[in-house]
């Protein structure tokens, strides 16, 4: 996303000078700069979504494919109507029911992918890595739509745009993470992100969940839930059901994660803002009563997430740091 | 459709006026006058599909979502083609292979979508009252497309205009309803639909299958199957199959209900005509040479399922009945 | 595709003239014109690629309609990608998860689909003729991208123009096809195609794999493999790996059909190119450093397909041999 990562290219053919590409594939891509322009960017989009027609003419004739190796309706979704509304073409590849999980190997796929030059090209892998391996091999330009536990970086970038929103800075705000920040490409990417504008985040959680030598990104660990009291905006972490059942390891019961961990209306403080990067375990992580009140900022997340997708659409395909970029028109 | 169906809104934003919503939920919602406006509409796109181009521009930029929880390839279909051919954008969620049926419920996956301002949500779901709960929770036009034994009122309305077009008129047309009318949406919507435009409806079946007071909706019933020799319009409900499976608690056997309800030539008069909400099972209630024969109008009602689909959209969106509506140009 | 393909159509609306379709069934459906033509228009295409945006307005508002009943990516993003760069709609119909699955009979489901009017629908099924089937019963182009053992034409068609890229000439080109020719239909379209643009083909594999009398095709068959060396394309067919699975009818494992069998960089001359149709089996009928060898077109294949998969939807639709023929215009 900055001037930084031109990732290697494939071998260019004959006469094919090899345009400097840029990625969004980790938070490590963006400095402040890039950051506020995204985000500027995403405001801008947003005041076009309050009229009647919502679709912009900027991507028109530009190829967004969106290569899904885990199901995910909510992130599938919300980038194919993200390039939808700039009037791009989209074309998803998942891995159920298509040749993706028949085999072929992720370069194999890459590389025929690369041949129809989509303009974007957004991932999601269980691997780490792969948007990289895949940037390797293509002249797309790639979105890291989460690998593994690694990185998800729109994610991160859709919370600050709805904390923005709605404290009106990022400098300075304290942020809870409460739950499994161990399996949470989520978290990682955030903490990363706060530090990098200014804020504060503190990681809340049981010690079998917090990784070790995780305060070198730039956070507090605490492991008692009460500690979500000093902050601006507590942010719940999804429970993986999955994580559960297969055993003991992490925590005892569902239940008694509840009762422990769980963000209930009786652990906030009035002036808080709770947030929750869906899909929800109401009862879980997140008290329904808290999901559904008005100190809630879940819904806003969704909506943040279709504009700030556009804004990294846009600003990869259109816009940017450079010299070409064009502002985006949405009169 | 009509003006008494404003659905509850869910609470607005600051400074949002709520604007009233048309929905197509049930036939209750529709009044004589609606279904001959959207019957003149269909009438004037089925010309326009005259054309060699048969796209037109009404709902250029909306967006229509198609939300199923029960597959099929033939609604879906036909509601996501009419979307397109009046030049709306459409996204698909379907229950299989999505976070759909990962356990979020139908109230999250509709808060989520409703951040996203769809124009229209389509949706199918095996509950009664699913779409009323969504337009509950959202601001778009929503259309049931089938909630569990309760309405498919597109059906019913693609019906109507098949069987105006076929005997050039409603009133007083007399219409036999075969079959498992118990289990059936489609029966449903179409008597209600049925006594709307003046016509008669007889329900022919075994008692097995006819709901206890089902006259109350305005309907005669029969359990000779010969009585259908008096109706203009002979209309084959779907045997499902599942019913069948599940015991001899409705019909003996396949073979049994075939010998006994299935509408073959032998049991029409020749100025008849058949009908079929389709998929068929050829050879149980319906033999393979009546659904392929002149007097069938099988294959009408897909096509007509798209013109009236089309209207349906087009009505939500831009026409209606009110000041602002903008008659639908097809030049 | 040629003049001599005018399938029956279906029984004609009251003053609806039928109108004589094209189609591309097979290659049999081809004469060396046509051919030529094809791959004039591929080419014109491809060029238009090298531009920013690269969508072309030649087919807006007509409508593609995918019908898979086998999984395949491959083919069906490509496809639906040519539709989609000619600025046409598309619509999948796919057996898994829809109603095409449910026992509706290929019969009903074009049936259906033919009352939609789409202008090309795009069929792969296992059942030899399915094609033919569904150009009986509906007026739209109807493509064939595979239909059991018998034909894969627009897969023939994509090879004869990259070995005319790579090579500047068709006529005289000596290809061999190497590995299980009796179970692909890629083979049976490309040994006639081949044989229609005066090109040399030479079958090589385990006479299990070879079927009887294929000769008469117009190709030579060896049992050597030392035999592909005379070859200056060494077109190498995939190894089903159900087949193996299945027992030791056609080949005793997979490491031995490695061994005896696969391509390898020892096995090839300096000035040899390699095609495969893909998906690969690397290390099975081909070497992973002959894959990505600068010898190996594998890649451009890929491209190819898109192109000409464009070229065939723009001729069908636009272009063609006739009177009224519009020349593809992409300035």
């Amino acid at each position: 996303m900055t001037e930084l990562t031109t990732a290697p290219l494939r071998v260019a053919r004959e006469g094919d000078p090899p345009p400097p590409r840029r990625h969004l594939l980790a938070i490590s891509d963006l400095d402040r700069n890039s950051v506020d322009r995204l985000l500027g960017t995403a405001t801008t989009i947003a005041r076009s979504l309050d009229r009647e027609v919502k679709k912009l003419p900027a991507l028109r004739g530009r190829l967004v494919v969106n290569l899904f190796y885990e199901s995910s309706t909510r992130t599938l979704s919300s980038f194919d109507l993200a390039a939808k509304r700039l009037s791009a073409d989209t074309m998803a590849l998942r891995s159920s029911g298509s040749s993706v999980d028949k085999g072929e190997s992720l370069k194999d796929t890459a590389l025929t992918l690369a041949e129809y030059d989509p303009d974007v090209i957004v991932i999601r892998h269980p691997h780490i890595g792969a948007p990289q391996f895949v940037a390797n091999v293509t002249h797309a330009h790639i979105v890291n739509a989460g690998d593994g536990k690694h990185q998800h970086p729109t994610q991160a970038l859709l919370d600050l745009y709805t904390m923005r929103e709605a404290l009106g800075r990022l400098d300075g705000v304290h942020v809870a993470i409460v739950g499994d920040v161990l399996h949470s490409r989520v978290a990682r990417s955030l903490i990363q992100a706060l530090a990098l504008v200014g804020a504060r985040a503190t990681l809340v959680g049981p010690p079998t969940l917090i990784p070790r030598g995780v305060e070198s990104l730039g956070c507090e660990v605490s492991t008692d839930i009460a500690d979500i009291e000093a902050a601006d905006v507590v942010y719940v972490l999804r429970m993986q059901r999955e994580r559960m059942d297969a055993g003991a390891a992490y925590v005892p019961s569902l239940r008694e994660y509840a009762a422990e961990w769980g963000v209930t209306s009786q652990r906030l403080r009035p002036s808080q803002i709770v947030m929750h990067p869906g899909p929800m375990n109401r009862g879980v992580e997140i008290a329904p009563d808290v999901a559904d009140s008005a100190v809630s900022l879940i819904s806003e997340q969704v909506r943040s997430g279709l504009v700030v997708r556009m804004a990294v659409l846009y600003d990869l395909l259109a816009g940017g740091p450079g010299d070409d970029a064009r502002p985006l028109e949405v009169a």
